[in-house]
Order: C-alpha cells, then sequence, then structure tokens
C-alpha cells in the first residue's frame, strides 16, 4: 500500500495543497461510534496557524463528513471526511516549480513523478495534508477515550528551550488537551514563543521535540513480527512531515545505561502489574505491558527560511540561489503536537481492533 | 498483518528458540536472482555469538533453502530457510516460566497468548529468531549489491565508547562488511570490548547505538503518505528486539538546529543532485533523493543480567525476586548490527520492488 | 482490509446511497496519465438508468476529481473522484427501515452493524455505489486502452434470452464500448428489452448473464498462489451487487468435457503462442497465457418486486409481508455491464502494476 | 500480496513437487486452539491418490509442525507446516522441460519466470503443493468445529455423473466427513469411478463439480466492499488448481429465474431467521445471513492425458507434438474434495477474525 495506513482499521489520504478539498478516508470504524463535532473542529483548530508565531494563512476547516456517519453516529462504513482548501494562493508559489526547496520534497518529488506532480503549495506533500489527518485522528482519538485510553502531547523542546517532564500523566495529559500551546509548564510558553520569533525576526526558523504519552492500554497489544506497538507508531510518525527520529521511554538515552539501570523492576499494585521506571515505554518485546506508552519525536526546522540557499533548477539542471517569499512558520512543532495526537490515534485504534476486533472500540 | 513485513516483497518469520527450526519465507523476489551461499553462512556467521564477549550457545546455522531456488538461482516463487536448532538446553530456562524476567517479553508474551506462549528461551521473542531475519536479507543484500546498492553498519557506541564518524562511505561500508566486530576505528574495538567485559564483570550489561548507511539507491523510492522511506524502515527496524529509538539524517540533533543550518544545500556534481550536507539523511518527503540513507539506532542493554532484580510471577500475581542464570550475553550490539543489515535490504528491496516492479532487481 | 481492492492500485469505495456524495480513491496509479473526461463521463452514462426499462432516478453523476489530477493528468498521489447524490427522495424508503427486504442486505447490514447503518435507499450496498466504482474503472480502462489493452462486456442472457458468441473479439469490443445496450446481435435488443418489459408489467424483475473479454493481455501476468487472474477478477467482481457466479473460458462447461476435448493446444502464429481454443480463458496456473481473458458472471434478477413477499421484521422479530413501492429496475444487467468493465480494468491495473511496476501503465 | 491469502488469518504456502519439502505457514491464529493430529492426517489421507482411480505415487504426508505449537496447543505465533516430498522421480518429467503441456502452467510459467522456474513435476503449480494447504485448512477446520461451524463437499458430479442434492446438512456433512469418495448417494460412488476408469482406458480424464455446504457460520460476517464472502471464497478458491468456476446458492441458474421465484423469502423459527429457499446461498450484500454457505466450483478435466496434443516448445518457439508418460490422474475432483474443504475453512477462519478478533475462535 501507498497512501493508506492499518491493518483493521485504515485511514487514506488524499489532496493537495491548492485543490479543492483534502480528505481522508477510515475504514474498519465499527457502527455506532460516537462523532464528536466539537472535538474534532478543536483538533482542526489546534493545528492551524494562530497568527502569532505562525504563517498568516487562515483557513477555518470547515470539514464535512461525507460518508459513514449518520446523526453523529457511524455506520460502520467508510468514513470519508472532506476539508476544503479556502485560502488557495497558486501565485506564491509559480517562481519555484522547478527550482527545488532545499530540504523540501521538490526534488524527490520530481525523481518519482517525472514532472506531473502538483507543486502548488507543496501539492501532496504539503503540511496542509496533516489537516486531514487530524480530522481522522480525531474521531479515533475520541472514540478511544470512552474507552478510558487518553493522549497528550507536549512541546517537550523547541527553539532549544525545554518544557518539564511529564508528571501525573492524568492530569498533564487533561491539562495539555486544553490548550493551544501544549506546555506543560506555564512558564516555558513565553520562553520557547520568544525563542520562535528570535529566530523569524532572522528569517530563520527552529524545530524541536514532541513528546506524547498514552495511557490506559490494555495489556497484551501490538505483533512480535512486525506489527509491533513501536513498529506501527513510528510507520505512522515518519509521515507526519517534519519527523526525523522516534524514540521509546528512555529511548536513545538507554543506549548508554547498563542493564541494572535500564530494566524495569516489576511490582504489583492493587492486583495490577506496574513497573517501577518505564525505559521501556510501555512496551516489551513489541506488545504493550499496561504501563503508559511514552515516546518522542525529532521535528526539523521548517525548510522555508527567508534567507538565501543554495539549490538547483531541475529542469534546467542548473545550480542557483532561491530566498523564498510569502507565508511560512517560522516553527510548527507546536502545530505538529496534535497531528502527533491523532496519528498516534488511528495506530492506537488500529492495534486494538486487530487484537479485539472491530466492534472492541464500541 | 503480523508476522509479515513488505508490500511487495515480503518476509514472514516463523519459530521459537527451542523448537526444531526458526524459519523465513521471502516472496516476491523476481525469478534469477543469485543465491550467494558464501555470503549467507557469513552473515549468519557474523550474527552468532563469538565467545570472546558473548554467550557460549554456539550454533553453526546450518540453513536450507527448502523451497523458490534451483541451482542457486531464484526461481521467482517463495523462498523459504529453515536454521535448525542445535543447541537447545530448554532446562536453563524452565524455573522461569511464571517469573517475568523484567524488560523482556515474558509479561507481555503472558497477556497476549494466555498461557499458551512458548517460553522455553523467549520462544518467538527470542533474539534467536533474528537468524532467519538474516537468512532473509542476506538474500535481499546479495541482490542489491548486484545493482550497486551497498549496506554497511556499525557500532557508533556501545557501553559508551564512541566509533568515529562516517567518512568515505564507498570504503567505510566495503571494510564494515569485512569485519567481525564492526567498527570504523580499529582502536575502538578494544576499548569497546573492554569496556562489555567490565560490564559483564559486574554481571550487568550494556547497549549501544547502531548507524546505518545505504549507498547507491536511486532518487524517487518511497511512498509520500505512509509508506516513506524512514517509516518503512523504522518498522522494520523496531522488530528487531532491544531497538528502543530510530533516527534519519541529523537525527535529533536537528530539532536544536535552525532552518539555515539543518536545511541540505543542494548542487549538481557530475550531472548528478547531491547536497552539501545530508542533514536529511537522503530522504525528503518520505523519498530518497540519491544521498547516502544513514540512520541510527537505539539498542538497549541485554535484559538479562546476573544481578537480583524485583519482579512477579504472573500465575500467581506474587512478587518476587529474580537472578538469572545460564547462558547470556553482556551486550549485543556487536551483533545486532548484521541484523539491521539484514532488516535494511529488505526493507530496500521491497521498497525497489513496489517502484520498479518485481523484475527491477534482477 | 475491508473497502479497499488491490495490492499495487488500490481503490477504496465509499458513500451511500442518500448521501451527499459518493466516491472512490485510487491509489498507486503512476503521474503523467491522461485522464479523458469524456471517456468517464460516458461510462458513467451508461451505467445510468435509461428511463426505457430502468428506473426513473436521473442523475447526471457530475463527477469531480478533487486529487491527483492537474491538467487532465495524474499526479501520482491518490485520486479521489467523488459524485453527488441529486435525486434524493429518502421518504421513499422510510417505512422498510426495519422490515427487510428479502435477498437484499438489509437484514445482514443489521446483523453486521447493529443498527446503525445507514439504511435510505440501501446506503452503503446500494447499486448507485457502482457509479464510483464505473468512475474509477474509466480511468483505468482508458489508461489500459494506451497500452493496447481492450476491455468490452456483452449482456450474454438477460430474462432467459441470449446474445450471440463473441466472434471477432476487436471489432465486437469496438463495437460494445460504443453501445448503449451491450449486445452482439443488434436483433437481441429488442427481444430482450421486450422480455425485460414483460416481467416489468407482472410488477417482477430478471436477471442475466454478462460475458467480458480482455484483449492485449501480456503474458506472464498473475501469480499462483493467490492472486491468480481468476482470484483478483474473482474477488473484485462479487462485489458487483448481484452476482452470484462467474466462470472462467469454458467455465462450467469444462467439468463435463473430457482433457483430450478440454486441453487447448497450442501453435505458434506469427511468432506468438497461441491456442486452438481458449477453454482456459487465457490463463494457466492462475497466469496470462497471451490468449484473451474470457469470463461470466451471473446476475441474479433485481431483488426488488412489487409483488407482496413474506419477510421479517429484524426489529420485532416478527414475520410480515413486503410490497414495495417507488423506482427500482425491472433489470440490471444491461447497466451492469459497464460496472463489470470497470471492475476488470481496475483488477488487470493493479496485476500490470504489480507484474512491471506502478510506472508500467504510462 | 503474492502467496499469502487472508487478512486476519493469513496462509503462505511454499514449496515445489520436487524439493525437499512443501509448507504452508499460518499467521493469526490465536493462542491455545488445539491442534488435532489425527483430523490433519486424515485430511491429507483424503487428498492423496488412492491408487484405485488415481495416479500410483504415493506419499505418507508425515507432515511436521515446525513452529508456533506447543502440547498439542497453538502459542499463538506462526504455524509452520512441513510435508517431506518422499517420492521423488525427477527423471518422468525431464523431456518436457520446454515442451509446454497443454492447459498447464507450464508456459506461463515461462513467461512469467523466463527459465528460472522450477519446471520438474509441475514445480510451484504442482496440485501436490494442495497437500500443505490441506494441512493448514485442516487446522483451521478442526478449529470451526470446536465453534459450531462445519464444512462438508461432495463431488457433485463428475465424468458427468451427477451426486444427489444436498438434504439434511447436518447430516450430509458428517457423512462426507467420513467418507473417501465423497458422494452423497452411495450408488453415484459406483458409477463415477467406472466413468472415471472408462476415461482413463482411453487415455484421457475427466472434470466435474464440487459443493461445498457450511453450516453454523454466524450472521454478520463479510465486508460489502471489497472482502464478501463471495469474494474471499472465490478468491481462495481459484488458486485451487484446476478451478475455473464458482457459484454461489442457486449460481448460474439464478440468471434465468425471475425476482419473484429467486428472492428468498424471509420467515422466522425458533427465534432466528430463516429463508424458505436459499437461493442466495448464506450471504446477501456480500454477508452472512445464518443461513447455510453454499458454493460450487467447476473442476477442469486433468490436463495431463496419453494422447497425442499438438503444442509448442518455448525454448525453440517450435510447434510440436507431445504425449506425456508417467503416473497422472485421470481425476482429480474426488480428491480436489478435501481441498476445497480446506481453503474454505482458511478463508471462514481469517473472516471471522476480521470480525470477532483473533481470540474470537479459541
Amino acid at each position: 500500500m501507498k497512501n493508506t495506513f492499518g491493518n483493521s482499521i485504515s485511514v487514506t489520504l488524499f489532496g493537495e495543497s491548492h485543490g479543492e478539498y483534502i480528505g481522508a478516508t477510515i475504514d474498519g470504524l465499527a457502527s455506532g461510534i460516537e462523532i464528536n463535532h466539537d472535538y474534532i473542529a478543536n483538533m482542526l483548530t489546534l493545528r492551524r496557524p494562530d497568527g502569532d508565531i505562525s504563517t498568516p494563512r487562515k483557513e477555518n476547516d470547515d470539514y464535512k463528513i461525507i460518508s459513514g456517519v449518520i446523526e453523529n453516529k457511524t455506520t460502520g462504513t467508510p468514513i470519508t471526511v472532506l476539508i476544503p482548501n479556502e485560502n488557495i494562493k497558486s501565485g506564491d508559489y509559480s517562481q519555484m516549480k522547478t527550482v527545488a526547496r532545499p530540504s523540501h520534497a521538490d526534488y524527490t518529488a520530481e525523481c518519482k513523478y517525472h514532472g506531473y506532480q502538483d507543486s502548488r503549495g507543496g501539492g501532496h506533500f504539503s503540511g496542509r495534508i496533516t489537516a486531514a489527518l487530524v480530522a481522522a485522528g480525531a474521531i479515533c482519538k475520541y472514540a478511544l477515550e470512552q474507552k478510558g485510553i487518553y493522549i497528550g502531547t507536549h512541546v517537550k523542546k523547541c527553539a532549544c528551550v525545554s518544557d518539564r517532564e511529564f508528571d501525573n500523566l492524568t492530569e498533564d495529559i487533561r491539562a495539555l488537551n486544553g490548550k493551544t500551546f501544549a506546555v506543560l509548564d506555564e512558564k516555558t510558553e513565553k520562553t520557547m514563543k520568544e525563542a520562535i520569533l528570535s529566530a523569524s525576526a532572522d528569517g530563520d526558523s527552529v524545530g524541536g521535540v514532541l513528546e506524547t504519552a498514552i495511557i490506559g492500554m490494555p495489556e497484551g497489544v501490538g505483533e512480535p513480527w512486525f506489527d509491533s506497538v513501536e513498529g506501527m507508531i513510528s510507520h505512522i510518525m515518519f509521515s507526519v512531515p517534519a519527523v526525523k527520529g522516534i524514540e521509546f521511554g528512555a529511548g536513545f538515552a538507554i543506549s548508554d545505561m547498563r542493564g541494572s539501570v535500564a530494566n524495569d523492576q516489576m511490582y504489583i499494585e492493587n492486583g495490577k502489574v506496574v513497573t517501577a521506571t518505564n525505559n521501556n515505554g510501555g512496551i516489551n518485546g513489541g506488545i504493550t505491558n499496561g504501563m503508559p506508552i511514552i515516546f518522542r519525536t525529532a521535528i526539523k526546522p521548517t525548510p522555508t527560511i527567508f534567507k538565501p540557499q543554495n539549490t538547483i533548477d531541475f529542469k534546467t539542471m542548473t545550480e542557483t540561489v532561491i530566498t523564498p517569499t510569502g507565508r511560512h512558520d517560522p516553527a510548527i512543532v507546536h502545530r505538529a503536537r496534535v497531528v502527533q495526537d491523532a496519528a498516534s490515534a488511528i495506530a492506537i485504534c488500529d492495534m486494538l481492533a486487530m487484537r479485539f476486533g472491530t466492534d472492541w472500540i464500541k
């Protein structure tokens, strides 16, 4: 498969930045699942640029669900969500058509699609497509919450400014899901935003790290070879533009530990198996152990910057210099956070359905 | 899918540590591909414990190919490789049957398989299964080499001792593939081994980081949503036991960079597009750009250590203390390196076949 | 998978009879394939009821392609086609909501979706959904024609009236594709229509047999276990509502033959291998042999008839009698013919892409 | 996928007629399912030639299960079954290597595999491979029986001799599963065998029709687009060599009926929905309705006959005449019957697992 993710529950994304609609089709969800439109709208809002530290492209993301839902309940057949592209200014991008923006997909799209790709606004590679992913993921995330499974993501680091660690996960997740700028420590927000604006003032951009926690997962979900929880989550996460790394539990830090430190010793608490540490991020042998799933992704700085950069024209195969103009984000970490929530929800729903059957989620 | 990886070329793994055979079935490879038995045997040897810093379990890994190959050429139909388990001492593990080894899959296997799992020697979760993955990957890796695509992995770090950076990739990869202990800097080997043995003397274990380079990849391979090169490689890598993180190009370090530093500026060299830096690890928008694919994985320390650890008996649901005895590796990083080579080869073959058709590899 | 068909090229269908849109997403088609809107519109027209012998529900099927196409060329990313439902009269169906129409999917939908299914007009089970399949298939069918592969389907039998046999396939297929009522023998049309109208006058309905020929197929396409040409074509055909049987080549008649009659003896004609007979329908061992692919499907009579029938109310679990009113087709065979063309084209495209790579079709 | 069937539960087949082993890997079965070796052995015996009306090639089919089973219970991880090829006489076939046997896969294998295929004894296309399918299917079929789902197949017709219709399905299925030559009417056996032997005496072969009944299926299983029950069953059935047609319920005969006859009127019997007739074969809209699933396949006469036939040498591309010698079956219908049982069981298990989760079957 190509533009479809998932085994038991699958999501297909379609659309281009400057087409009429972008959209997603979710297949395999049980019937009778409640669709909470406020919840979806809220997640879409969190993904949108906010004018403060983001690109001025504003869209209402007035999604519509054109199939698979009646009276706010899933029917059990494919759910297609459409989001119209409202604020299309193709002119901004026309001069870039054959000049590759460094670290964008312009050149690789050319290699793969041989000149037929939609290059307007990044086309199918645009971060815009993540709106459709968020809509699909919002449906899944809300459904998971009805089963006691909660997902929250914070900006662990942005522009080299770090947020505090997760502490009380239940409270932290609840707090994060109510925030526009998802940091755990209130004071971090101001510092991060200043650092972002400082880079922006330089015509530059910044990256960061997103950290996600998932609580309430049943034990025994995931497959040893090859659909491990880490394998499935990483597979979908690397589709989110700008993600260049992912780590679970202690992640790369575990590689410097000795076994006696890294091992999560086990206890019984209220009749449930728990571990003292969670260096494995809730997953052993690819399968959930009932502890929270914890992972972090590395988000690269937005590739579009307002500085001249050496690049090539792939049509003439000549070297040139590019200095983008127009609207762009100096950072996307704070927006990508809700995409990460959404993508997590999709992967988790799929793994649960594979384990317990399509109807489990209901 | 569960125990199968891949779209156009797929690999299914089966077997348990103490069963009669472990094995792999590779489906989708074109007919007429040469099988180089020395090459396969060599990769299997590299995966095996070497007695110096590894567990004394020695097996010859006398694999046999029982289908899909005639006169050392693939027929185009599924290739099944069997590897007998020779050195089986179930007794070593019998007392552990319901006492979970911390950070192993014992407890999660119980949650998923409800007491029916094969717990002898880790069963289907044993690192032993990677021998079958290596055999399958060796076939793919050799086939890729005939097309000018080379893969090499070094122990970037082990027991907190670091190897040098990749330099001349062509030479480094060639050198690595001839080495038993895969470090680029000869002097590192001694220091690393000492650090491993030091941990071993303490009854402890160590982890590390593996770094892989893939050169010769055609441009335009990979899919934007969701089968990106990063998505496919990470999916298979997280099946390798002990992997807890993966990063491409600059990886997590890119999250601290500004865009002006992170962006890979583009040039033309001998009529081919190249980038000055390779912070994106050869991949933009999930698609290869012709630069080397570079990624690193975080390998956790071997969970089995000879120190008492708190754990639980999942049958009686009581807390207990475990102090493993028997044979175990103080480190597996140096052995996992060839597994990473093999898994990479499988993912790359699959993506090439999806792009260019099954016969391309021939 | 559920609502997706295909390996290398996949089609997902979504939508309900009385929703805002029905649609299809085609993934995996190469970039640069020409989209011929007249061709698509024509196939949609052929599927539509024509007022003469069909239901009066008239819709223009003003499809739009909202992704994956620019300037009438595919971009290589998912193509989503939407078709608005214009002529929605939910009232016609409201009384049937819990009374199962015999031989319809009303009761099985209830069993599967537990009361959450969209029952208006058959919902996701409506023949209306085939319009989306036709749109997707039309894109594939036109692409195949550019490569010299032609598909044609005739109404072999309807209301017990038989058409003549295929004769000159090239000419017959060309002729069929220009006809509204696809019979090879002009005189059959009138007799068939009279038989259909006669059943209609009785408040009854009729079925028939559709026969498809595919010429120009390369040899060597298809997989022995399990994605044989027959397996893939039958899989998609049984999704077309009302299909209850499929046979290739001589089909069921071959079971009465002796081997000496059934075997297709082989010759060489103009440097190409041909067979004297084509009892295997162009397929041996699941793989194309270069002869025309020939198959027939059994189409059951439209289940909605204007006669009282015993049935049940699945909500109250009581027996009752149903006498449908409203608009319905006395036959759908002549309309299903273009659905069969379309579904064939999708399956063939997928198999070719699996064999020769995504770009082959271009 | 190619050599793998199924979504939630999958079966991969490997091996060649004259290799060391043929085999199957079953993935996705829940843990704790009982393996009944007598049951498997019995089904393998039913598939074997019996010397009376079949080829003298005798093999014990001493299968072994090398993974995924401990103490006769599934572990939940992939189950690999190996069956050794004992009675290998490659010499019989050596002269045929480039002379295509009409209606065999010799020529299409050449087209697909370009001379690298294993042509000894039909290689991967040999009916021998169905032994592995039977072993895998036997595991599934026994598991289904523990859940009250029973499958039985009879030789509905062979050599133009017909068996009686199904009557009391429970009794008929029980009787069939105990029979070597699966006909419902005892008297038919003798007549059929005589007809087979008569063809054999002429150096010729015969085909037939197999009819399968599946009882005890829960309602609501199957998917509308595209994984309908008919779609999934037909997909796997067309992999069984010699199958050229399949029909469900009334099948092709339904195409001649009027709706008022074809429609299955519905009643309530002991609180369960039933239909008066079963022209839809237990399936509406691709989904089970709780009535027995009934289908028939058309089996072509064995292509190997002892009469001279015109054919081609695909290496020299010249016309020639072939007169096979050696061991061959004048009919395989009576042996294919157990293959059809097995393949049905695999498809049914997969659909149930997709619907109710992996653990349902347990």
